[in-house]
């Protein structure tokens, strides 16, 4: 009835893939992988229940008034302290603007940067969410292959050659949605690769804070090097997801544009969101918090492992996930997910077929799992169950 | 230095005007009628802190988890409510999505709608929030005159004829910048000629229950008559803007692609946000809260009507606002508001020249007064230094 008031670009916009097959999971019985929830224990609920109290008694209407685009200064300063820490990046809080969360980052980068038809390179696959931002600016995406060390970096001096792309969208640490991480040496010869090219390189890092092992990080890519590189980070996965804060780090002129995009899109983020969390973060010990994350994060994703191993048949491959939140199946050539969606449902297990991740999704034989949301008795339960559908197909 | 990289849209739009005076008016001795604050007095803060304990002890861990982008039910439930209550309207919560303020709703109805070059109709002098967020969609703004009751007609007509409009956006109560509201009749007049136009119609609506004398509200422009009609509100003004809640309602197909739209710009509102206002909503009596702020509003403006009666030169016109949170002021032809501002800073008052709500600002005599903010006395002693100005002109 409203076709014709529609935009050119919702109309080219597809309701997202993954939110229909969760309409299908909300079957209490079906054991879902699908989504990419994190654990509730991520959510340290007594110290919020204090701080929002602490807030309200020490700040009065200030928690509920207009506040500034760019965010809470005291949020902004931790950012900055924590990164002049583990990043040892040169920053202050003019380099920092608070989002309302991550996927608000990539709709005002896509507002500051894309023209429509300008070239936007991604890793082959890519995170969803992505794509379905920087389709509102009717970006033309060009997907470079990822492998298990990083970027294919022969395929990626090829894409840049021939597509000279304006934006580059990476996940080095726990990509979704394979979570795959690139090497350092990766790292560097992808930085090589791309130095000297007229590209801005988007690094948007969720789960990085959600590694494993103990160890040195790995740095960013270029990582105090050029001007050109941007970062986003998030609360969601190491504080709370619902209260929607996210932040981009980058050069003052970028942050700028960005602020001007953000006060036409929502004015400010959630203020006394940004109150709490900036209360909880400077009265409790983050790092300590992020460690009780890992541990289970970690004994959840063996377990997932584990059981791919013994029960999956050989010809199908996944990723080790080092990391984050998600495993990525690569099942045999010419399989059909589709298909083994609906096989996989009849036998009450989800998972997200890979076709959302592409942008040219055609032959897709992989898959996504999450291990994040399900105890490890349920998560062997439900790899059993998958596997017997990958028999059957 | 990324001149090159940043978009078409960023380049062509100015950072707010407004921003930029609120900067000026930092200075504590500098009384401002600048701003569009809601007197603190709005925010219910002690029920708030009970009902933040609440939701954090009924709920746990679903008040900080991700959930769905159209929002939680039982506000949206609450929305439909009141709007069936006082509007007639006949919705259900599918008719409902909740918006991160309604700035979003703006930018949300400008990515479904607003195709480069688009003719938008909007009022003359239009909200500034507006015009900066459809210009990230590049719409071609024309404006239609309103009138101390409502928009011209004749100059409506017009309008329609000449421009075709594929979208209107009007604020029909007590509007921002003139606080002018448009009468029954005007109303009636105003859908007779717009009905049968291929033209979705916006009617924005922050300040509806703000009407200071009791009675009768006068119906939205066509309510109930068409399904064209889009409807946004917002808990900015009657229970907190730094929540970032407001709403749309409109025909289900309209809030399907609206969702998309959604999806793609932030997933999801805060969910502790909706959580809190949804359990203070059903938990206390909105009418009986909104009822001290239209007392207070009202002596506010009244205190500015008489204020701006005795001191300002009888050639300066203003409106007599009956409700919402500002009056317009227009100076003899001629006047120049920008040089007004610079001596008003001097006296130490300040306002917004009527500039950023026009699209071709030219020979500019108007300026907008915010009220809300100050107290009796204050608002008194500004009026006072601002007459001197005028008069010094």
């Amino acid at each position: 009835m409203f076709e014709k008031y529609f935009s050119q670009r919702i109309k080219s916009t597809s309701p997202s893939f993954i939110r229909e097959i969760l309409k299908v999971t909300q079957n209490p019985e079906i054991i879902s992988f699908a989504g990419g929830l994190p654990n509730p224990i991520s959510f340290p609920q007594e110290e919020l229940k204090i701080s929002m109290n602490a807030i309200a008694d020490k700040y009065g209407a200030k928690i509920y008034q207009y506040s500034t685009t760019m965010g809470l200064d005291s949020l902004r300063q931790y950012i900055v302290d924590r990164y002049k820490k583990i990043h040892k990046m040169d920053i202050t809080i003019d380099n920092v603007i608070i989002t309302t969360g991550s996927q608000q980052a990539l709709d005002l980068i896509g507002k500051v940067f894309i023209d429509e038809g300008d070239n936007v390179m991604v890793e082959k696959p890519s995170y969803l969410g992505l794509l379905q931002a920087f389709c509102m600016y009717r970006a033309n995406f060009v997907q470079t292959q990822l492998n298990d060390d990083g970027l294919d970096i022969e395929d990626l001096k090829n894409t840049l050659k021939k597509y000279k792309p304006k934006l580059a969208y990476l996940i080095p640490n726990f990509q979704n949605p394979t979570g795959l991480t690139y090497t350092r040496e990766n790292r560097a010869q992808v930085f090589e690769a791309i130095k000297d090219e007229d590209m801005i390189l988007v690094q948007d890092d969720p789960y990085g804070e959600l590694r494993f092992e103990d160890g040195e990080r790995i740095p960013y890519i270029g990582v105090n090097q050029t001007e050109k590189n941007i970062y986003l980070g998030s609360f969601s996965k190491i504080v709370t997801p619902g209260m929607r804060l996210g932040y981009i780090i980058a050069n003052k002129e970028i942050i700028r544009m960005l602020e001007t995009a953000k006060q036409a899109s929502d004015l400010h983020s959630n203020i006394f969101g940004q109150y709490l969390i900036s209360e909880y973060l400077h009265n409790n010990d983050l790092d300590k918090h992020i460690e009780k994350i890992k541990k289970l994060y970690k004994s959840q994703a063996n377990a997932m492992v584990s059981a791919m191993e013994e029960y999956f048949p050989k010809t199908v491959k996944f990723t080790h996930p080092k990391g984050g939140m998600f495993t990525w199946v690569t099942l045999e050539e010419g399989s059909d997910v589709l298909k083994l969606f609906d096989k996989a449902i009849a036998r009450k297990v989800a998972f997200v077929p890979g076709h959302p991740f592409y942008v040219n999704p055609d032959k897709v034989n992989t898959l996504r799992l999450n291990y994040t949301n399900a105890n490890e008795e349920t998560i062997k339960t439900g790899i059993k169950r998958l596997a017997e559908t990958i028999a059957e197909l």
